[in-house]
């Protein structure tokens, strides 16, 4: 059941839709690679086109991240991942300003100097709904059924074993889900699966759970490449087969993402402190966070984008998981909750499915994509180091 | 700076203010330990009254918890803890109800009959109102201020080293607190530490902080023990140096405190799926949730309560942290939080400020009153058993 006229509507459909098979945890590696095989699978032997693109990632650092960096860049070799190093001068000649500082304004700004480049090439992008459209038909095609254009406003809870007595259910009973209000009126469920990213919190807290995951705003800008350097900044060679620039996290977190088939630019910043957690049920961009937040850092070390402005911008969530960034699998009673991807769901959403459907059938260990195992305990509510109290009053 | 008129005056104030120190994990009697015989030294050493009276608790479980509850039972006595089982017997001539199955409206509500009884005796409550005050008083005494009758409407960021363009902070800019706007105005502060308990969600997630933890309405009914059969109850012997009935845990969790001076009982039930993470400014109880909730229960176990109605009521929150129950104690900046009591704060309180002040001081390990030292990343947002990824986008 979904609010939208179909699949992955929502934040899916908002999103950059990245993915990148370099971690330096052994978790991750394990999600994102099951994933992004599973996706390449689908693609070549199953012959559904999901638009992958391994544009790369490159991520440039100042010398301070990049110290900081490079035990976990180690860490991620150990794993499988691969990488090069992209000297500065190498950067220069590709169009971005390594030396800021010379510029009174950015050293006002207090931006850093660009020291290196880490060129990941495992990584690009793919295209959500398509994506979204092969789980459909996959769900349809095992006798799934969808409902779009239904608005779920709340989880309906009731005694396991009904008394008929008005005013149940009462703290004293077995309680559990029996279906859900929609703005079409009353659905009984068996079981209830909370699949609905930045709406989960929305849904569960007025039941009484908590699922940790809170929602916070994303934006993405759209800069056309349409003047000569910009052209030139979007056809960089030698990163990938494509030709064009890998996806570009610049310091300070500003990143560009090339399209083109649109002769475009995607730009957006994950910023943090300052940016509320809240759900906004049809977020709008700011153009000021594009014009104060991100274009001063932009034009700074890319000066091909000086004077540019967005001519298409959105805004959907990140489902964060403000502890730890991964997604949160559980389930309480005949509630299954699945959430939290925290701005990495497409490239883990395979391993997410799988994960989610064995924690539903109660099994201690997922399957993911090529045979791995995983406890589902791990992405659990109560994954503490801490040790568990049993006296509970 | 507190929106009350006094130090304690919000959700401390309207709890049943228990205290035991007697728990399986080792993290819950390290910090409740050393809170009590904190609190028996400011009686005993400083002559501060905090009106601590050794009730002793009274869980009564059925068969099967108490078989599931028997390992950690054992835990706990490892752990320095002592308990003794009260029989079936016993509770009967105390006037317990323990075969409720024989009553046709029991068995049909499914409540189960009580195996036995566990009393835990190094267990009590004090005066909340009076701990607070010495709490206080000892601020103050090292020259601290409060302010109270001011309520905070948010807290303020900009950045660390002001441009003074408008619409400062950006997003590439070091963001931390600058003040706190209240009702009475901007307040400018160095350092914001969020003690604020039920209100700690409401003050973060606008700046863009998950304090993980989460309210919960909780609510206590004041029964007056004005017939013979509930006086009798009240002045149960046996277990305490007081001659009443211990703190009382019923099978489905609820309550009964006795408050002999007020010859009342004060009952209660922490529900949990049902009741929403929600915070109210101003809680109301609701007489229903005696009523069709509590009474049910309470009226089968002790028939003493047939007819009895709440003559006074009053409801407030915990503060959860919904993951492990646990205190969470951290710092983002300038910005210091303590929150999470979860249900246990006054129990866990003289801990939880020595780890705050260690947090606050950037020192790894707090040293609790006796002398026992904590690792403060224990009670920190990031506690997790999880490895944690440290190439993050």
């Amino acid at each position: 059941m979904d609010k939208n006229p179909g699949p992955g509507m929502g934040d899916t459909s908002k999103s950059a839709a990245m993915f990148r098979v370099f971690f330096s945890s052994k978790i991750n590696v394990l999600i994102t690679k099951s994933s992004v095989e599973f996706y390449e699978y689908v693609e070549r032997s199953l012959g559904w086109d999901l638009g992958m693109r391994y544009l790369g990632y490159l991520f440039l650092v100042d010398s301070e991240e990049f110290e900081r960096l490079k035990p976990a860049l180690d860490a991620a070799e150990k794993l499988g991942g691969s990488y090069s190093i992209v000297e500065r001068e190498e950067l220069k000649r590709q169009g971005f300003k390594v030396d800021v500082s010379r510029d009174e304004e950015a050293r006002a700004m207090g931006i850093p100097d660009i020291e290196a480049g880490i060129y990941v090439p495992r990584a690009g992008t793919l295209d959500p709904d398509s994506l979204v459209r092969f789980y459909e038909v996959s769900f349809k095609s095992l006798g799934g059924e969808a409902i779009y254009n239904t608005y779920v406003k709340r989880i309906v809870l009731g005694p396991k074993k009904p008394l008929d007595i008005p005013g149940e259910p009462f703290a004293w009973q077995d309680i559990e889900a029996k279906g859900v209000e929609t703005d079409s009126g009353y659905i009984e469920a068996r079981n209830i699966v909370v699949a609905a990213g930045a709406w989960t919190r929305r849904l569960l807290e007025p039941i009484g759970i908590d699922p940790i995951v809170n929602p916070k705003k994303r934006q993405i800008f759209v800069i056309r490449a349409n003047t000569d350097e910009l052209s030139a900044l979007l056809h960089t060679k030698g990163y990938n087969d494509l030709g064009v620039i890998p996806f570009t996290i610049l310091p300070r977190r500003v990143y560009i993402k090339p399209e083109v088939r649109e002769r475009s630019f995607w730009v957006g910043l994950s910023d943090d402190l300052g940016r509320p957690y809240a759900l906004e049920e049809d977020p709008k961009p700011e153009e000021s966070f594009y014009r104060y937040s991100i274009y001063p850092v932009l034009s700074k070390y890319l000066p091909q984008f000086t004077g540019a402005s967005p001519n298409t911008m959105w805004a959907g969530h990140y489902d964060m998981n403000p502890i730890d960034g991964q997604p949160v699998i559980f389930k309480v009673g005949n509630i299954m909750v699945a959430a939290g991807t925290s701005g990495s769901g497409i490239m883990k959403a395979d391993s997410i499915g799988r994960i989610a459907s064995a924690v539903a059938l109660e099994i201690d260990e997922a399957e993911l994509f090529g045979g791995i195992r995983i406890r589902t305990e791990v992405f659990g509510l109560n994954r503490k180091d801490i040790e568990r109290e049993r006296i509970i009053l």
